[in-house]
């Protein structure tokens, strides 16, 4: 008799973003006439630039003559985007890494969840709370999470980041094998500054842990003591897998690319002390479980390293991060305790008097007809939290603070 | 200390594809004038065609729109595309499935890797031998497989495909969980009639194991008893998940979509005999794990199912089936016993004098400057055959045949 894997049915019965749609769509059809405004899940919505486009049409005619013709590509990416990203995105920073450690995917989510694949079904995991769930859900499916009781997973040790510690997570006294850091952060929308991040490769080196580290919205980064890669850390080439992706940069979303960077150093421990290095582990697993990324993609990704690209790209940016600034100015001055939005697209706000997430949730949804995402969502720490994100256009944007103003005022 | 997933290890240290890649480069450098024809990895060689190149344009042009402009999609895949299935694939075959039964992917690689997430860890798997490796590798890695000696895992059943039995596999007499089943198949290029899969269907059914229905190279099936789809078997509902593919139908081995059909009847138990839908599974899976199969290429896939797309990828289905039969008239002429080609573009070649299958591979490059696939990378009853694929040019597989001539007559 075929016997399930049980570790999937310890998961809560939905996903986050899912149960926020359900509850949208429940009061879409109850109210046909509203115009529901989303600053919810953190989806962009700027048009792909014209330098992507380009690329791309390029490519399809490419694509369309026998000599031109692409089959399989390479598992881990063309050279001609890996090239691009070590020359654009570390050499441009000094940080020197070679083109075979670059993998290029379908966009983080999957990496961020296929990576821990290669480490023991028993490592213990740590995240900071709260966190983009994909993290631990990933954990749970193998059993590497325990059980959960409370909101809480048995083998996950939490960090919590709240107001009392300015989000920022504190170094956990006690040894983990592995640590899951996405900075700048999603959802809290809060960056660590250099100083701060070297206190967490520290800490794995001198533990012998690895850290996991989500550079997804490092393009949204303002401030200059703010890394863009943890590799602008001495001593991460040793223990950090890092995740990037065109999703948020490049308003890839809809077309999914990114990249994880797996330098040779990196290395985890047989039972018996024998060092494995993660890079030739991680080229396995690509190979035999993955087939590489649209040629045409990728062609759409290297335009974003072109001078028009970048420029495009950096206007798209600076767009969002608009949105960012004002709605922070507009909420705080309504006397909103909220966070982040400013090296982010994420905004952080405190529920009024102590409601729930989902409580506050569906106040919103229904008083003002915006969707906010519930914090407790991302983990137990977000309780009493919600989430927005600066991704809608201006005019939508301004319309959801007009309402936001109005309701809360 | 962070721990390796050991099971890792266990992998011998290449991968098939990359070591046959790796003994022609070398060749290709001893030898820089001499142009060596590939007939190796089944990689398609026809540009995408005019139905598909325009729909992709007018995806791309659309995503530069504010209207237009899509970011995350389902991550089952858009219902366009999804509708589209049902009709042409399903119901025009008199199989009625649902559409949230079907998932688009980013091709058949990922997700034949990734099912086995599903069911426990200690599942006993059965392969037909020889096989794609991709089965067996993606259950090694998890360390479903056992271990391996003299080139068999320990974990794992195998079902020879030799010429004694005319490569059709005998229904095995003790029982396993689930099945690895592709027809027509790679690499033997024999398909099964209705009759031969209804009674592996039968035997999942009396045995209650899963069948994993890889049908990547149904386009190719020219014979009437054939089946498309195991779901035209009556029962194969409760007891098989199908996964399709546009690499080889539609050439999109570089723009990666496929999709996997999980229906709803499927279950699996859980220790306590509780029956679990792994529909609901599987959608977890995908919306953890997975974010979408980009939008322009879906709208590509889409755009094989319209009447032009339809006409120009069954003229390019015909055009390597062409190369089929007549590599099988050449070869078969020259008194090789050459299997397959007639519902699948590969053939299995026994190699002559008992030959072992990387040496004859050698002596093809070396003496005809021809690449084929040696059989024993496809499991240990490939040994003594080497594949051959349709895939290349009508004038590339021309002058292999010419060459192939005179280095074995």
């Amino acid at each position: 008799m075929a016997l399930v894997n049980e570790h999937f049915l310890k998961l809560p019965n939905n996903y986050l973003f899912a149960d926020v749609a359900k509850k949208v769509k429940i009061f879409r059809t109850m109210n046909p006439r509203v115009n529901v405004i989303t600053l919810g899940i953190g989806d962009v919505t700027q048009p792909l630039c014209p330098a992507v486009r380009q690329a791309m049409h390029l490519a399809v005619d490419e694509m369309g003559t026998e000599e031109g013709f692409r089959g399989y590509g390479p598992e881990q990416g063309y050279d001609f985007l890996r090239d691009a990203i070590l020359k654009h995105d570390f050499l441009a920073r000094g940080i020197h890494l070679d083109a075979d450690e670059i993998f290029v995917n379908d966009g983080a989510k999957s990496d961020t969840g296929n990576i821990q694949e290669l480490v023991r079904w028993d490592n213990s995991i740590s995240v900071t709370d709260p966190i983009y769930p994909v993290y631990i859900d990933s954990n749970v499916m193998i059993g590497r999470a325990g059980t959960i009781e409370d909101g809480r997973w048995s083998n996950v040790f939490y960090i919590p980041c709240t107001a009392d510690n300015n989000f920022i997570p504190q170094i956990p006294k006690q040894r983990v094998d592995i640590i899951y850091l996405c900075y700048p952060n999603n959802p809290t929308g809060i960056a660590l500054t250099k100083q701060q991040l070297r206190q967490w490769v520290n800490y794995a080196l001198h533990n012998d842990a690895l850290i996991f580290f989500d550079a997804a919205y490092e393009a949204y980064i303002q401030d200059d003591d703010v890394p863009h890669s943890i590799y602008e850390i001495k001593g991460a080439r040793k223990c950090a897998i890092e995740f990037h992706s065109y999703s948020k940069t490049a308003g890839f979303t809809g077309l999914r690319c990114g990249y994880t960077v797996v330098p040779h150093e990196v290395t985890a421990s047989t039972l018996n002390g024998e060092r494995i290095h993660l890079n030739q582990l991680w080229y396995r697993r690509q190979c035999t479980k993955f087939n590489g990324t649209s040629y045409i993609t990728q062609r759409g990704a290297e335009a974003t390293y072109s001078p028009e690209g970048k420029q495009q790209v950096r206007e798209t940016i600076n767009y969002y991060m608009e949105n960012a600034r004002h709605m922070k100015d507009v909420l705080t001055k309504l006397g909103v305790e909220v966070y982040g939005g400013q090296n982010a697209p994420y905004l952080w706000m405190k529920t009024p008097n102590g409601a729930s997430s989902w409580r506050y949730f569906e106040e919103m949804l229904y008083g003002a007809h915006v969707v906010c995402t519930p914090g407790v969502g991302f983990g137990p720490s977000g309780e009493g939290y919600v989430r927005l994100t600066a991704f809608n256009s201006h005019e939508q944007t301004e319309i959801a603070l007009d309402r936001l103003s109005k309701w809360l005022g």
